[in-house]
């Protein structure tokens, strides 16, 4: 008798160990169409191949959010199965465009763990690289997860944990388009704002909203090997915390992605997520409507056709985002958000 | 502040007012096997690259319905955003193939409009054209909706109606295949029955019936770039007409062609839509079934190999059609009336 | 007036019959997305094509039970449209890999027919056999359907059952890849375990659970055109046997078979199913759980590098898999067995 597919617990797990993920996962323009049918994605160089050729790209890129869900749905089998929460993201940065026919692959060091004080479980702090077919690193990003331990009595190395930047240094980013943007093409992308349109401070409603599925984030969810059991095991998740199965986070920031396009529709690519805070659990049923605020933007020295804007995306159940909800006076969440995501976005100048 | 996203109302628009909607939209072959998931569409030159070059194509042609759900889908935001109702299609002609890898772009000029008596609404009068990338026009078609005005009290232009044919003529149709039928691809089509072997006032029940389910339909209105919000959100239309979801008027429109494969094996390409009436509402639950009657037949000069048939195709909300459900004595449609669709279709001759 | 798509009825088979179905598929890299949304399979060889050309490949094959739903469904409507169940399968080989692009024909000859004694139903036994576009055989195998008749008073042939084998002999399988699985590769497909390592008797508890969604199972079988009315159709089934629609029983053989990457990681392609018996229908809501016994295995004479495996998979209903759900004492089922499935896989050598 074998007991398969256990997964690591958090003895399992020390700093400076090197996991590689199994199998690698070739995307196609199976995926890609998978993508837009779920979450309705509408940037340019993503939708349109001609588009994307005109900023210099082979072909319509893979949209970055894609790229991240695999190589994220890659690592779960064997750092998070046996998570208990996952806490936090920093320093994820995308490297490299990817394309149809490109196949990725995925590896994690540990940076360091922490046991808790109650011995059940601990925190493993991991950096995810995601490479291409060539060795050449897509994206990179560092995450902590709250891992149970198989064993209470287990002894575990000594705590290490590992400095994580607060959010990435505009230096850091990279623009994937090797050209700028035409004046032809200045009109099909749908948005007439450009990097120097936004102004820090400024609040936009993103207006729409989208309503889960258990079909649409389970799908979305295997497409990338993503195997965490909440989201697709209705039989156990009965008997779970919340009697029913919980949406993979990761949908939740695809889906408020595709809304922010309604009145940021010149945010071509994701440069960078500073950090990511999945401040409520998602379920089937609920519709998510989303805002965004511009936090900074970053002029590139000698470049004047492309600039980084940091925004932060909310997302929240059941609530229309035209008031904006945010964090209330004691410092907690208004109760409906579901996503608090800072992140830094490629956008042409005007 | 700024509110995204809220598309056009009746005082922004006037007749010779030219949109180009953003962002161009390229198929995939990832789309045309998600129309096949979501309708189980099994026309065979859609169905069969082999099957597609016998007729001269250089691949299967993407679905005609899936073309013009990408022209539409790309309308969306710029004309029906705050639409009321779609009262109706005119004049929609399929003029060249698409394949998988063209990229689409729409543009609409707005042909009329009229103001309601109560200066809440009016009436837009558009002509939407898609094009592929070398700018050859795929497809055109006149449709006209019920738009919300911002502001009762906003000035209008004077009223303007728009001359429309009742229906395409013979004259103005094409055909899409280079090549005739071959001895060899006849019986692969899964027909018996030919141009020839149809009579005008002959009715086809098509017998199967298919359970819409939400996943399915918003899946299918997204992959199109369709923003309307009635499709997606079920928190805010809870508190709207229905209290529910509203499924995409075109996806009965595929469902229904899909259907109409049992009993109209050869009719491989739609040519035109001459009029389509979305008479009720479909939501989530409802089993489609749908029958047709051959309306007329048009031989083309010179043309032995291929014929048009004109064909009026009624879906019906759990209502085996059987009994081919229709209009009343009343003139009022049978209450399980979701669709009546008059369009010509290319049909192989004996 | 015609009656459409009403499928052959039992007195329409009779032995040394030939049916060509229609149309042919071609699949493409949108099938296999979609194949892996729906399942999550993960399978080295199909989920990267960069693993699969290292296997010879020159790319990733299309899943071999796409493959056999894909000339399953095509057979559907002219062999089982008014079947009242399928009875079994038998000598099911997949003979040559699919990629991507191959246009699927499939053909049926009727082996032989029974009546039933109550005169209004028979037994149809036939195979079928899905060709590519350059005729070449890339799957056969048998079942036997209990069709009704159209008419209980309706001659029909004298009775003849033919002869099937209990099982695929090793001599008759094939392995698909052209090359070894080198050194690189090996930890690539996330299993510890080759051909070497697993015992007859073993048995292997793949522990996750997927629960069904209606969405998922439609798509999945109207995927390969399977017309089936029982999985469509809920306004229909809602006076049917159970008031609901069935899960296509190949769904729950692709689930099952994902399901058993947990354990069974290299067991990289089905060479052939040797029976295979849906104990119990299979409804959305069902969580489908599964296990699988190591039945024999087979070394091929002068190949150090490939073996194969034949293992036995049970799929379970809303039962967790630790305890090997199995017949009971009597003979029948645990009652929640869905699925007996027999089957030959290819697995590298250690």
């Amino acid at each position: 008798m074998t007991a398969a597919g256990a997964g690591n617990f958090f003895e399992d797990f020390h700093a400076g160990q090197v996991l590689h993920h199994a199998p690698p996962r070739t995307l196609t323009p199976g995926d890609a169409a998978l993508y837009t049918a779920l979450y309705g994605a509408r940037f340019a160089p993503q939708a349109s191949a001609e588009f994307a050729r005109g900023l210099g790209f082979p072909d319509a890129p893979i949209d970055d959010l894609l790229v991240f869900h695999t190589v994220f749905g890659k690592t779960v089998s064997d750092i998070s199965l046996n998570a208990v929460a996952n806490l936090g993201y920093a320093d994820c940065r995308f490297l490299r465009p990817v394309f149809a026919g490109d196949t990725l692959s995925a590896t994690t060091e540990v940076l360091g763990t922490r046991e808790n004080a109650n011995r059940e479980t601990g925190i493993v702090y991991v950096r995810s690289t995601g490479a291409n077919q060539r060795g050449e690193k897509v994206l990179t990003y560092a995450r902590w997860v709250m891992v149970r331990k198989r064993s209470k009595e287990a002894a575990v190395p000594p705590a290490h944990v590992p400095d994580l930047p607060m959010a990435v240094s505009p230096e850091a980013l990279r623009i994937a388009a090797m050209k700028p943007l035409s004046a032809a093409q200045r009109p099909q992308s749908g948005g007439k704002r450009f990097f120097d349109d936004y102004k820090p401070g400024e609040r936009i409603d993103h207006a729409d909203g989208a309503t889960v599925e258990e079909a649409e984030h389970m799908m979305a969810t295997r497409l990338t090997h993503n195997t965490a059991r909440v989201h697709f095991n209705a039989h156990a998740e009965r008997q779970g915390r919340f009697g029913k199965r919980i949406v993979y986070g990761g949908h939740v920031i695809s889906v408020a992605r595709a809304l922010s396009y309604n009145g940021f529709e010149n945010a071509y690519f994701v440069a960078a997520i500073n950090a990511g805070r999945h401040v409520s659990p998602c379920f089937a049923g609920d519709t998510i409507y989303a805002w965004s605020e511009i936090l900074e933007k970053a002029e590139r020295p000698g470049d004047d056709r492309w600039g980084f804007i940091r925004v932060r995306t909310l997302a929240a159940r059941d609530h229309p985002c035209a008031d904006f909800p945010d964090k209330l006076a004691d410092g907690a969440f208004d109760p409906s958000i579901l996503l608090d995501l800072d992140y830094w976005v490629v956008v042409p100048r005007r």
